[in-house]
């Protein structure tokens, strides 16, 4: 059910795989050096905000590596240096910035007077802990989730917050394995997710790769669907959610938010612990990333506007905590009234 | 202003300006046979609702010289299968079958006992006439639609209804060119149009073309847009609308309808009298072309989507009178309860 490992960690060695070259074909990179890590996360080939997370902790252990060649020896600063370096490759992501702080964090603790390998083999199962909490989280998020999936349903979700998002079976597309598994017949529209199409490329491939009837759309196709009351349910994942409920999600979440609450369709938002950030109140306060023009004007190297034309590309919407139904999380399903609710779901 | 000729009708030959080739180059094709006007309509070389009326009238001019060559004599008969050949093209198109009627009937009140070049000038003026009313008519939903925009505005469109889909300044864009005449400073959104990106190639091509300035999103973003309070007025064409103001246009349409309703924005259909269909009582009637799946899992030859996905892709969607502001039209800006007020103003 999971031939796709999108990272692994193994003899020390860091690989990827290239998810920018799918679904054409499955390419994997070995990351030697930060500088590639920073790169693989800075042009999405490791993407999702679960997956970026668990990158930039090993990343910081390729880093590690690196300095040892060169000779340094504050390895508590070395680990600092290199999160900061690696936190500025993506400034959105919650995820990215919480495992680094973890791993800073760690080699605070750590007894500062230790060998590196000692060091090190420390620091490494700080991150193998992230890699399987995650894996466990999307597990929880699966079970939970698959109870509001009917056998029989039909579904919507955007983007890849599936299992080439995370090291486990994913976010969104978590529940509908799970139902699968449990013997539910499903299928499961995907938007295609301009402009970098991970829908198209990612969430289709995956979910046709487990056996789930996979239908794809371009982004404009969703309310023709859900008029015709062909959609029952829509999940996505999230790359930061604010105390409120108000969540920051790949460009088109909000569409489908306002589409879902116009056609009386619930909306779920997927999401582990990492991605909720109680420090900010509001999705106001949540910066949105605006991305290099080219991904809309250009496609396969080929130009599809005029050149010159004035572009605006935001990486992220942000959708309103009113138009979202619940939360499937790790420590369950989340309904409002959220801001109560969430902080008690998080404090336990 | 209007550089660019999408159709010319010159010594007897039809040229048509191959749209599928912009922005990066301006192509025209030649029609010698009726056969390469109905390729033009079926694949969008030529398109615009209003246009291909226009294409199919000459096109059955084209027709009748190609047949004279193989010696035909029963003029009447010719004009009502070409039509019928032509109209076979695109299905959805009210204005194709408008104008082939139109051109029918025309045939049929001649004299039948006239010479072939005698025949053919009667029928080359009602194709001349039917170029002349479309170019008039643009001219008249700019003017009334214009009335709507006020300097500064921020518009967003979808699609291209342009001069690229007319004889004349096109009926969605026509407000905004004659705006921009009138001294008005305006910019416009232009939604790419997924899956054949008439927005990105046309729309933001003539619209630039004309010195307007033009910002190109995807079709995810525009809900973004209007949540940040950026958008004042949307305006798109129509391919077919129903005696209730139903609205069948391209797909993505009742998309915008529904985040302008969610927003409060007002939401105009710019549409010509040929566009309105009284046969045709409500939305629920119209058929809905659907189109080649490869249109969304491949783009400028490289596959974008795992082979053997399945696709839905629907050309067009019905926009329900429920969620349109008013139809900026040739007879004026008709505005709800629209039953009684378009049958008002199309009786005159």
């Amino acid at each position: 059910m999971m031939p796709i490992k999108p990272i692994e960690w193994r003899n020390r060695q860091l690989t990827i795989l290239d998810q920018t070259k799918l679904p054409e074909k499955e390419v994997t990179l070995a990351c030697l050096k930060v500088d590639d890590v920073f790169q693989a996360i800075r042009t999405l080939q490791v993407r999702g905000a679960p997956l970026i997370g668990v990158a930039s902790a090993y990343g910081i252990l390729v880093g590690l590596l690196e300095r040892r060649k060169e000779g340094s020896s504050d390895l508590k600063k070395d680990v600092r240096e290199i999160g900061e370096y690696i936190q500025s490759s993506r400034p959105t992501a919650v995820n990215l910035e919480w495992a680094v702080k973890r791993m800073i964090r760690r080699s605070e603790e750590i007894d500062q007077k230790l060998e590196f390998d000692d060091f090190f083999r420390e620091m490494e199962k700080e991150a193998d802990a992230i890699f399987r909490e995650d894996h466990d989280m999307c597990e929880k998020i699966g079970s939970c989730g698959s109870t509001l999936i009917k056998d029989g349903s039909a579904l919507l979700t955007h983007c890849n917050a599936g299992a080439l998002a995370t090291t486990g079976l994913g976010t969104a597309l978590s529940p509908m394995y799970t139902a699968k598994k449990e013997g539910k017949t499903i299928k499961v529209y995907v938007d295609e997710t301009r402009p970098l199409l991970q829908g198209a490329r990612l969430t289709s491939f995956e979910l046709m790769r487990a056996g789930i009837k996979t239908i794809l759309i371009t982004d404009s196709m969703a309310a023709s669907l859900m008029q015709e009351g062909k959609i029952d349910l829509v999940i996505t994942g999230a790359d930061r959610i604010a105390a409120n409920g108000d969540t920051a999600n790949k460009i088109g979440t909000l569409n489908l938010g306002i589409l879902c609450s116009y056609y009386k369709i619930p909306f779920y938002i997927a999401a582990p612990a990492s991605t909720f950030d109680f420090l900010i109140g509001s999705g106001k306060e949540i910066p949105i990333e605006e991305r290099d023009p080219a991904e809309v004007t250009f496609f396969a190297g080929r130009r599809t506007a005029p050149e010159d034309v004035n572009v605006f590309n935001p990486a992220f919407d942000v959708t309103s905590h009113a138009l979202i139904t619940g939360f499937i999380t790790n420590r369950g399903i989340i309904t409002p009234p959220f801001r109560e609710n969430l902080s008690q779901a998080f404090s336990r």
